[in-house]
Order: C-alpha cells, then structure tokens, then sequence
C-alpha cells in the first residue's frame, strides 16, 4: 500500500492537478471465447487517443483473487490498504447520506425485510420498496427513544436506512442481525466483545421498538442490521498527500468514502458524466485533486447488460472532451474493480488503468483502451494503493528520496 | 528486499562470475509523443544482441512513483531496501573519499557557501568553485581543535567536502543546518534528540571556528551541513550471498556505498568506460562479484543533454566486447534510477534491465534492449531489490528451498 509516512515526507505542494476519473466496475469479460469485452466494445475514440499518448496498466483492487466491495475497492484506489483499514458499511452509508459518525458512535446500515406470521424472513429486501414509501417508515424509527443514547436514523435508497447510535460507552463490536438467508427470523445483536455488551443491548431495544412501529407494514414489517462501525479516523488527503480534494460522485457511498479520507464532498444538479465534469470546471481552481465518480458502468454490468455498459462507456468519452479541455496534468482513468456483464456481479479481475500525463509519462505500445492493451502497458499490473504515489509522482509532486 | 536469511541460508560457493553494469540514470522518455528514448536512440549493436539473446525487463528503485537518490538506489541494487536502510549522505560521501566512519563516529557532508555582509547565503554552492581552490581551503579547516574530539575533514569535489567527528557520546541525530534557500542564514546545528545535545553543540563550536578561518575567502567564506550519520553497519556481501565483490567506479558516493555492503573498492587510472573494463579484467581472477559503475549517462541527463546521454551509452556499447571477452556467467545492464533528459532530474520510472546469462536465461522477445522493449520482456517488473537474489540463481549460486 501507499507508505503514508514516505507520503508525509516526500509530498511537496505543486500547482498540477490531478484527475481521478473512476468508471464503477469498468474491467469486462468478453461474452464468447473470441469476442471483445464491454471496454473493447465501446466506441470511445477520446479514451483511445489518451491510451495511445499515456500508459496503460491493470490495477489489482485488493489481492489476486478477491473481489472487493465498493468501499474496500475505493479506499485501495485512494491509496488505503482496504485489508489494513476495514472500514464498516455502517460507517460508509451514514457519511453518504451526510450523517456525522465519531469515533465514539456506531454507525449500522439498516435493511427493511419481510417476515411472515411466524417471524421467518420471506423478502431480505422488502420487496426492494420504493425509497418514497421507505422515507415515511424510517420517519417513524426516528421517533423511538432510548434514555443516554441519542439516536439518528436516514433512510438511504429502497429497503436501505441507517442508524447511529451515540452515547457513553457504546462500541462496534457487535455482529449482524441478518441472518442472510429467507426462512430464517432476523438475528439478535450479539456482542463480540464484553465490553460491546451495552451497546448489543440498546440495540436490541432499539429494534424491538422498531418492529412495534413497523408491523403492520406490508412489505417493510421488520428489519435488519449489518455493519457496525465507527469512524475510523483515516489518515487524510491533505496531511498525507499535501492535496486538496474533491469528491464529485453521484452516489452516497462514493461520498461517504471519499469524506472518510479528507475530501470536500460536490454538491451539484444533474447525473450524467456532463454533469460531474462540469462541477469539476467549476471547482477547477479550488483544488487539486478531483476524484469523479461514475456509477452506471457498475450498475449495468451487475444488470448483466452488456450494451447498456458500452453505451455507458460510450457516454464517458463522448462528455470527455469537457474535461480535457481543463488541461489536468494527470489524468487517471480507470475502475474500483470489474463488474463483468457475464458474471452480473462485481469480480476479482484487475481493472484496466490508463495514466495520461503528457509532460511525464511514458507513451507505451497500446492503441486502445482495453482489457487486453492494459496488459501490454507499459504501467505493468501493480496494486490500486500504489496508484496514488503513481500520480502525485506525475503531477511532480514527490521529492527526491534520499541523496 | 532480498531476504537475507533466505540468502545466508541458500548461497552456496560457485566459480560463476557476475557483473552488474550500472548506467546511471540509464533510463530516459522521449522528447516527443511519438519520439524515442535516450535509450532506443542509441547506436548500441552489442547491448541489442544481449537482449536479443537473454532476457528483460525494469526494475523499480524504491516503490512504484518513488524517485530515489543516488544512495538508496544503489542500495536497493545491491539488494538492501532502501526504506529499511536510510544511509546518511555523510556516511556515502565519507566512505568516498576514503575516510572511515565508524558506529561511533558522526559524519556530515559540508557544503561551501557564499554569504553576503549580513551573512545570508547568496550563492549556496559557492559559485560550484573549483576543486583546486576548494582544497587548501579544507585544508585549513583541518585545522580546528576541539578538546576530546578528533575531526577529519576532506575535500570531494568543487563546494563539497566531508567532515568526520570521533569521540564519547557522539550521536547523528542532529538536524541540517543548509536553509535549503539563498537569502537566508545558515542554521545552527539542532539536536533531535536530548542525547544529541553534545554533538550539535561540538558541530557550532566547529562551524564557529571554521567561519573565522574562511570568513575573507572570494566565494567560499562559509559552510552548511547535512546527512549527520554514522555507519549503519549492514550485511556485508560476502557473509549474505557468499560473494567476494568489487566495486569499479568513478564517482566517490558509488565507492562509498559498495564499501557499505563490503565490496572492495578498485583503484585503477582512467574514467572511461574502457579504463573500467579494463580494470575488471585485471581483476577477473581475484572476484566473485563486479560492480561497474558508468556515471555520465546520468550526468547527461540531469543537464537536460538528450544527444549526450545517447553518445555515453553508445560508448558503453562500443567498450562492451572486452567486458563480453572475459565471459562472465551473468552480465546485468541496468541503471539505478532513471534520469530522462526530458526532465533534467533523477525520476520515478522503473528502470530497463537487461539479464544475460547464457547457460541459465530465458530468451525472451524483445529485438533491442530499450525501455518499450522492458515492458515486454520475460523477468516483468521487479522491486530493484530482488535483483541479487536473480542474478544469484541465474549464476547457479543458490540451492533448492526444501526438499
């Protein structure tokens, strides 16, 4: 991973700017043994004229093999071992959604399910109700009540809220309730440790209380809860890499992950690439580090629509132009990880890198973006952490290590 | 790193000889999109044979985006992290010059000055005045006294000198005193540490001494200090690889660190590269190990000398046949770092290797040794590091791990 104390010694303030484009799931599979990969697919003359000026590489999310998260995936591209730093998806959700979590409070992400007369789950996902008729139910957990313990909850997107509990004592180290499976009644909070006791119960009043309110729902008669955590108080952008840094992205958990790290979190109209590029023009003096979230990509790859995931491709180079014209000095494209349409879910194959620094780089031998040019790059295949050295280096900011 | 347990354990005796042929700096970009490198420009018919014949591939300094001085490049070639071993620049250049630097023994690499009537620094390398007017202007610093301490000073080249204090309770943990800018003071020596205290107070009183002495020179009429440190007492080569090694170089800071890793440093005539092969030659009998060091392909290009650089390694390529002549078992050609024209300073780009050992190499598919051509090349790209250990194996230096 980035060595955050070489960072911290080497990191030098510079006027370059750099440029963290990541397209959600980009890295493909091709759908027959001699056919092309979503990113070979896509019309996307833009991305391949970059690639054959810059250098393309293969970046390996966490490890060989293993298929990571969204947040894990994230913290690995901002330089954060995700094996080193495990970061709860309580955490994740509440920044997302713009709820604080300290160190002291335990954050949990909240799913609505459906339970039958006999308590048994028949739906872990509420039917995936419709996020304006999850609003009013969550509305109605903000009203429960525990003595010492302050209590916010927010609802995310469909069956999804969170919840943080703040207090004396209260500690994240208590296990799920899901029990992941249907047919199975949700879990009781169980703590991990003795000294998770306390908060193992308030939880467990808390959701008891809960299903009084909900019962009656529905679709969204009970709950579930996964992921407590703290913040994990993450080094930062500015003290570890001298970078001041702006998160432009879409969706919450892309938000939630890029505050955990320092960087100031975009508001703006619109969804589209356009739109997240012209937010970066607007910021574009402000900062020096943009981190641009495309989200679709991921989506349709877990969609299994491979189409959908080209044109998503497609739309990213046709709004590139809008963002090249600010003329960064590092221009990083790439994927938190692969989403292949053929295996309709996130994967564990290395993510296509291209690297775009026209006064540093060295033009290798691709003429395209793509899986297969990626593994003929010049950038080799290497760990995502040491993807941030990569481009502080290019946009010349590292000092000379030693004499 | 090499681990050097590994080694002590697997290292066996052999009569296979290895050159490790340093250019320093040796890698480069082109100047030009579509341009070549210093390295694919030049005329080098033997170099491309060996690659043609053997294998290839780049070498990472330090970590990926780091760029490295000279000191801890050297290092991580010779197979001694560099992050886990940071060598003082006092320690380097003292071993240099040939003065030695004991655990106990604090050395520092003086600079001569140019301070004006208020005594800021106009000029910090004192007008890079000649090593014939810098000499007998150390000489007098020779003779400073300070009670219980014995100091050794001596002349490197042009401003730079060594200063070497011998004595109880001498500690390095003492800060710079260069302000690292002109117009400003040269700063007294700080202790890090409470035990420190003594040196830094015996460094001022020195440095008091020495400015009264040189205070009515042209160009030299102060000094700053830098890299305090002691010898850091590594692993020597022959106790970790079982090599009996020797160091043929120019440039003082090679000696010194192949003297740091217990290399016999060569004296010989001549600065050419003929005149180190010729060297290695006299030698060949007498060693296990040959480091050649070639210095001006790095001199090139830092002055930005894109043509300079290319005729340095086109005469290595010329002198190359009486180095081939000897048949040694494994000949590695590599830089330590790479130093492109393009940006006049040692960078971050992992560096092109070429291993060439005849009974043990893998030929790979590369026509010409070059950058481009190491991204192609069978070894892949390694931590400079786990040079030795490969080097060591293709030499057939090294037995089975395990049954």
């Amino acid at each position: 991973m980035a060595d955050f104390n070489l960072m911290r010694e080497l990191t030098t303030e510079a006027k370059t700017k750099i440029v963290l484009l990541v397209m959600d799931g980009l890295g493909g599979l091709p759908r027959t043994p001699s056919g092309l990969t979503e990113l070979e697919t896509a019309n996307k003359p833009n991305l391949n004229r970059l690639a054959r000026e810059g250098s393309l590489g293969l970046s390996v999310p966490v490890r060989l093999g293993i298929t990571p998260g969204s947040g894990p995936a994230h913290l690995g591209l901002f330089g954060y071992d995700p094996v080193q730093y495990d970061i709860g998806r309580g955490v994740l959700e509440a920044f997302g959604v713009g709820v604080h979590v300290g160190a002291q409070d335990v954050a949990a992400r909240g799913n609505f399910c459906t339970v039958d007369a006999q308590g048994l789950i028949s739906d872990r996902r509420a039917g995936r109700i419709a996020t304006e008729k999850s609003t009013p139910i969550v509305a109605k957990l903000a009203r429960i009540e525990i003595k010492g313990v302050e209590i916010e909850v927010k609802p995310v997107k469909e069956y999804r809220f969170v919840v943080v509990f703040r207090g004396e004592g209260l500690l994240a180290e208590v296990e799920e309730t899901d029990p992941q499976k249907v047919g199975a009644a949700p879990l009781p909070a169980v703590a991990r440790t003795a000294a998770a006791q306390h908060t193992a119960e308030v939880v467990n009043q808390w959701v008891a209380e809960a299903r009084k309110l909900i019962k009656d729902e529905p679709q969204a008669n009970a709950l579930t809860l996964r992921g407590f955590s703290s913040d994990p108080n993450l080094p930062k952008y500015r003290e570890v890499y001298k970078l001041k840094a702006a998160c432009v992205a879409v969706y919450p958990m892309y938000k939630g992950v890029s505050q955990l790290v320092g960087m100031d979190v975009q508001k703006f109209e619109g969804d589209k690439p356009g739109d997240e590029f012209a937010q970066v023009k607007k910021i574009w003096n402000d900062y020096d580090f943009f981190f641009v979230h495309i989200k679709p990509t991921d989506s349709r790859g877990e969609d299994g629509d491979f189409e959908g995931k080209v044109k998503v491709i497609e739309s990213v180079d046709e709004a590139l132009p809008a963002l090249l014209d600010l003329k960064p000095d590092v221009l990083v494209v790439t994927g938190d990880h692969s989403t292949p349409a053929k295996l309709k879910s996130h994967s564990w194959h290395p993510v296509p890198l291209l690297l775009w620094a026209p006064a540093t780089h060295m033009p290798d031998l691709a003429g395209e973006f793509g899986e297969r040019a990626c593994t003929q790059g010049g950038l080799g295949r290497f760990p995502a952490t040491d993807l941030m050295p990569l481009a502080l280096a290019h946009a010349l900011r590292l000092e000379r290590y030693g004499a």
